[in-house]
């Protein structure tokens, strides 16, 4: 990490990395996956995200920083500086032992987001990077021929969408963890990484992607143009397209709203 | 690993691990990626998969095991004892920098599968089994219902068996790393790993599932009921199905082949 980056990005993950391993060393798949109630995103909170992120709001709230995150919303200490974080992006994989989870976070300060780091639960691998500067380089592909592209699972609501992006795709993956997706953009192990137009990505799903993909290089849009923005209401939802360039993420805008016949792309 | 494990597969592990490590190392992206030629599997030889194997077939041949792989084929040195290995499993994600990629490897005694080791590159842990001793545990599920699905990535020839098995899951994976994805279902982090119906498996993306999934309580079989076997010949090919239980590894072959209507699933 960088010495120019806030100490909350690094505190809030250190928080996030003690208090995963130790809820995993004490709790079974099941209690981890047990829904302890909705949270402020409308989506129901397991308990390995609640422990997480009551670890996290502990440790920002010290440092004077307010906390916005998916269970229990906006943790408002007065200051111009708000972690969004996502205590545990990919939950499902965390409670079930798929080694495929992240603590994820973005600086807002005054509703413009400065900073951001990811950090691989399973390992501590981190990645840090602000809005001008970072260390990292996206692939510099254009062309959806040939490119590496992640997704989120297809519903029934974005089958064919899904469809046209995979059948675009040279190679597709799906991971279940959003921010390690956009951290593969970012530093070019894939080429994309696209939610086909389900519109499930919320606020922190994609706040350290807006941050760490353009400032590799790459692009991070919303699949049906939509401005993706600071909102403490949790409820909101994009279709996140993290590219990695501007070209490439506008193909993929293209083959997800249905402009393009991926059967002339191929 | 047990001490009953026989010495050929930690060797051939450790080897896989620092030869995969010095590559990386040494080479960029693309000279990863670089097809070398076409291997005896009738698929193309990236050079890192070829770098692995060389340091592979080394360790198992000066034990005096016959080593069958995917690039150099059928290596005899006269052994009853054969190690069936992929050098690198997911080796577009590893010459990519996508850290799912693994070595996995089984022993053929006289053309029966007796153990299996799986180790995953990025982070060295490592799975064994002998086919009638596992530390593990697959998660027991038998319905398809709530089922987490690991799936090869969709293609033209097998579109609609992959929408059948994705809509019936509650979760859906693609990792593009089979052997890793087998360990998840013998420990238990998933419950099901299909190839679902491409014939795109090859011997030894699935020989070391043979033996640490049905050791663990769980399934491995062919989609389309064919017998998977020790073969030298590596141009075969399975859809391999592997299954936390029997009686869900019959449902995903019912799936697969047509012979359930998804709708009636959900």
């Amino acid at each position: 990490m960088s010495s120019g980056a806030h100490p909350v990005l690094a505190a809030a993950a250190d928080a996030a990395s003690a208090a995963y391993r130790d809820v995993r060393s004490k709790h079974s798949r099941e209690e981890l996956a047990e829904t302890v109630f909705d949270g402020a995103d409308g989506t129901p909170s397991m308990f390995v995200d609640v422990v997480v992120e009551q670890a996290i709001i502990e440790a920002a709230t010290s440092l004077g920083v307010n906390v916005l995150s998916e269970e229990r919303g906006w943790v408002d200490v007065g200051s111009a500086v708000t972690l969004v974080v996502d205590p545990v992006d990919g939950s499902a994989n965390a409670a079930a032992g798929v080694p495929l989870s992240c603590f994820s976070a973005a600086l807002a300060v005054d509703g413009r987001f400065t900073e951001a780091l990811t950090s691989w639960l399973h390992t501590d691998e981190r990645w840090w990077a602000s809005s001008t500067s970072s260390a990292y380089r996206t692939s510099g592909r254009r062309e959806i021929n040939g490119a590496a592209v992640s997704l989120l699972r297809p519903h029934a609501r974005n089958q064919a969408a899904w469809g046209r992006v995979a059948g675009a795709a040279a190679r597709v993956r799906v991971l279940g963890c959003s921010t390690l997706d956009a951290v593969f953009v970012a530093t070019g192990a894939s080429d994309a990484f696209v939610d086909a137009g389900s519109d499930t990505h919320r606020l922190m799903d994609l706040a350290a992607a807006a941050v760490l993909v353009p400032a590799s290089g790459g692009a991070m849009v919303d699949a049906f143009g939509r401005p993706f923005e600071f909102d403490p209401d949790l409820t909101r939802r994009w279709s996140g397209v993290v590219a990695a360039t501007p070209e490439l993420a506008e193909t993929l805008c293209e083959l997800i709203s249905g402009g393009i016949d991926p059967a002339a792309e191929e």
